[in-house]
């Protein structure tokens, strides 16, 4: 017998408004299908699970332990609370995933006060970590515990191993913990060409959220706790966050289809280079200027709003900033060659169309 | 390219532990599939979420609605918050998935205190409502707000249309509305031989967590609001509750294979007669005793520890009460005759072989 | 000038309704008007507050530290914060004043799992506690952490000091700790003739919520930890739970008046004693059944609704049990002889009243 | 018999670190007093309490309903909760009391996201609040719902009525509720020399924390609700908050004693006038800098560190900021003249001190 299920739209048709418009890698749909069948253990306890920690071990090193849940907020919110006490606080950048895209989950449900930082890039330093790192023992104020950081940046910019390193001894120097963000991290190793190691654990990192969704899961991440004594009671936070999943062994397959071999990094890199392609093509154009430096799958360009509309009727994408004009263009892990190319083909056309209309006018030539 | 994920486990092996033992129905899979490929809206407004909702009314009503979430802890919890302010409760049985398996997490992410009540069958009656549903009006008693049922409940038990309608009435002459956890509601309808709107909408219940994994999703449940003046900011406090799936298009289709057709049915259908059948045949060995009603897909027995012990060297299911030596026996959707059948035997072999041993001692001949 | 503020109350109207409805010990007024003047540091570093620490210490010996708190509810749910970690659980007696009386404050805003017990007296044993203290280290199970009990307890009734030593070791012996709840623990250890230390820290337990509004303060309690080892953060918990005074020493005073003489005896004798002269006044009138061992300042008895109805136009109390009739006639600190002298004879009128009426009735003659 | 407690501090000493330093206004005290003796039906049912409610109105208009609490951040905390549901959030200034003094309670009892904006002078205007009042909708922000502002604000300036009412026809505009954090509302008006409803309920603003213990009482704030559409559940979420008083009498007695008269006004004018005093005092002092305007009763200034520490060897007072050197000095509802000159000349032999010994150096001469 055959699913009743259709399908229901053109697998034709791509997009550059996010990672997650993107579907499963088919390397991932078939270790579903591997793991499935018979009777495994529930919650986590099954063969898949297990033989994934020495996976995790194998990039993170020997202490590291991956406690696979839902999806990205959960990875995040659950890895803060294994690391602050109910009264503690998580400084980060301003534009942090946790502190504008999250719907306030953080505080909602993890009663976790945010420390926002304005950056520049959307990047920690130890200076600007001061700017929030202050009033220890003071019990008017929630209790700074959790330096929080994203890798790659939801600017689309990178840490260095280095810059990392910075911080990390910079938090570590004040009592302080690090979390890494990492939906993106394997675009950050990637576009570094350094292993996934460098830019955690050996960079000082305590907890990191791994994402494997943006990187062509059906969906899956995890909390890898790198330092074993900056996480508690992981096992009970992520069951009362309702991040247990009862057939855990077809979230962890997941994870050893992208972590066993090198999909992660085939993935990562098909993204990066992309947005790579994406943006010398764009520079080239007249009318549109790329407005951040891109080094992993994300292009930020300000365009004409009209360009912008009329674009959108071709490819879906995001608005970053409706006041500067400035749109975001993600590369997700699927996009090829030809769909930048004629993504930036309609760019042109849009925008040589728009200048032919406005001609004679104030922004036209 | 094939995955470098690698099968683990052995796909002949059966349990009786629990329904979440099993794996996914290939239909499941093929629909997975299905929705592959090019890009979908992500969060929910994809063409497989939409195309869901008609599926959904026709199954629950015209007022039905659907939003999937990704286990059944998180359906709950989020059901429940959507129908009660920060300080109302829930009265429910002692017994109730709610009350003693899901870590507190209604406690802890939700802040709602339980009012649990003592039955004799896992089931609430409008007499036993009574016993927690008073103090309206006074800020010294958390607010009774909801009563939460499960049907079939967690001791294998049914309530019939007019069992519900019977709660419904009393609850909603008390100014109460209605949940029921229905992780295995597919089980009840298929039992009954009712329609799923029978044991819901028909009956009064004012919104619904229905279960997929437990029949043959990879993951997947639903919070099903068939009262929408009962339930409040649903989108909000799924995300807030991490449950928002980014590529949800995989979630939604999951359902379709369930819903659209009739998989839920055979699999609730499946697991049902396997249940029985395994009754039947134990009911005949003299030395177990079947301690509850068999009504859907739960055998409660009782057999002597020493017996439970070596049967489980060659099945795993779990003890329900180490004082009495109730064991649960649990029927999933793939369970085959043959399965049970053999199963069946080695109870009996070790029934057998434990009175061989015994005869002349207490419990012995 | 004198204030604007008028005596609205007939200061000689009493009542038999609950200790809270008395109001401040005239010492208590004289001790806060001894704090006031001048400036002092707020938020508890005044020198009222630090000359409180050795008052408590030689109540509770020399481990003892205090943190007074504006009221009972916040002293329970402060001291269970600082013993569990946010995804453990609390055993208690069904009938605490935590799991009926504080609106749901401890799931509310604590986030705590309550795990109640059916007791025949509103006391626990090691027997009671068995009932819920299993599942440790099982995700699916709120984890068990603290036993609280109450004493003298919310029914009347009192623990000895060899039976709270007997639910301290077996709690400890279970790896749980030991709250204990002593809203009237004044009462309790007037009632035994022992100190308070024989009721507490002599006996094993970890945490006390120690009471003083019912002990005839304005207001305040205090968060009493004896193990030090036993509760972590409570100076955040007591800030992030809106329980710091900014004018402390004026909360500090009240115990000074309190715990640095004997008032918290005479005060906890008198309102035994009174309850004693009740229960026998009223044990002597036909028609007035005692239901409950009176040990400390509650009298509970059975009486003829009607007659309830009719003697509270002239005093105020509760009903208990509105399904068999039983009431609850507290004695709070500052009832005399007098008071409870007329409020006996008014039940024995208003009974022997209701009996003339309803001569020939089933119930009378 | 009296006391045991003994006076232990010097009522001759002041200080300008906060207004929470002071004691208590006799008047407050002998109100106190007169709500002693007899008894009165507990948490707010009491005479008191009921009269309260006029006096209420009488201020804040017919439909005013006053809340009392015990603390200010709990006034905060339980509108706040009163305004939102559980996903919303609250926009305020990046310097409100919510955000920075109260140890993060809004996140941790109150599940609240803030959206702080950076501001010149701690106050908001329609344009500043439009730098957060956006998303509305998005599931992946928290939506904001609130508008809170603080009048006299946490830098000692104030909100005219105007611009109240422009903040208030923004936010409504916008669909948002304003609160107003009002702990110094009684020295707004005072200075601003308006009813205290001008600031309040005839500029539009929805539920106020109205502040009593910096105005003269031994503890006591109030929730008010002034437009009763914005504000759901209060009597349960003080319950809940641990806010509600067993003998509420002694709160209400002492806003009756500040509120029925003109104790408000008579203590926000002092305190005011002593602040312009100091501020022109220490204004002629060559070598401080008043670094704020002062219109309430706060003076901000500029002293060198070292004057600082050796002038807070004989005055309390706190550094607002480390790094410029700038200081806070707050008069109280009981700072005399004497203290304000005494205090003054206190700071000029410093300051000429330490410019006798720096002369020459890089700031003498």
């Amino acid at each position: 017998m055959t699913t009743n299920a259709v399908r229901r739209h053109d697998p034709a048709v791509f997009s550059f408004a996010s990672d997650n418009y993107a579907g499963a890698h088919p390397e991932v749909l078939e270790a579903i299908a591997l793991a499935n069948g018979g009777h495994q253990v529930a919650y986590g306890d099954d063969v898949y699970t297990e033989a994934l920690q020495e996976i995790f071990r194998r990039h993170f090193g020997a202490d590291a332990r991956a406690w696979p849940v839902f999806n990205g907020t959960a990875a995040n919110v659950v890895s803060l609370r294994a690391m602050c006490a109910p009264w503690e606080a998580v400084i980060c950048p301003e534009t942090a995933h946790i502190n504008v895209d999250e719907g306030g989950a953080p505080e909602v449900v993890g009663g976790l006060k945010l420390l926002p930082v304005a950056t520049p890039d959307g990047k920690l330093t130890p200076a600007l970590i001061d700017r929030q790192a202050w009033g220890f023992g003071d019990v008017h104020r929630a209790q700074p515990r959790v330096v929080s950081i994203s890798n790659a940046t939801e600017l689309g910019t990178l840490y260095t191993p280095d810059e990392i390193k910075a911080v990390c001894e910079h938090a570590h120097g004040l009592g302080l913990l690090v979390h890494l963000d990492g939906s993106r991290l394997a675009n950050a190793a990637a576009a570094l060409d350094v292993p996934l190691r460098a830019l955690t654990t050996d960079a000082g990192v305590d907890v990191l959220s791994f994402g494997g969704t943006k990187l062509g899961l059906v969906l899956g991440e995890a909390v890898v706790v790198l330092n074993p004594a900056a996480a508690h009671g992981i096992p009970y936070l992520r069951k009362t966050s309702m991040q247990l999943a009862s057939k855990m062994r077809f979230v962890s397959v997941q994870f050893e289809a992208l972590l066993s071999g090198d999909l992660w990094l085939r993935n990562g890199r098909q993204a990066n280079a992309m947005a790579a392609r994406l943006a010398a093509a764009v520079h080239a154009i007249d009318g549109v200027e790329v407005t951040r430096r891109v080094q992993a799958n994300a292009v930020f360009a300000r365009i004409p709003a009209v360009v912008a509309d009329r674009l959108r009727e071709r490819y879906r994408f995001y608005t970053w900033d409706p006041d500067t004009g400035e749109v975001r263009w993600m590369c997700a892990f699927d996009i090829t060659e030809a769909a930048v190319d004629a993504f930036a083909a309609a760019v042109a056309e849009e925008v040589a169309a728009w200048r032919a209309e406005t001609s004679g006018g104030p922004q036209g030539g």
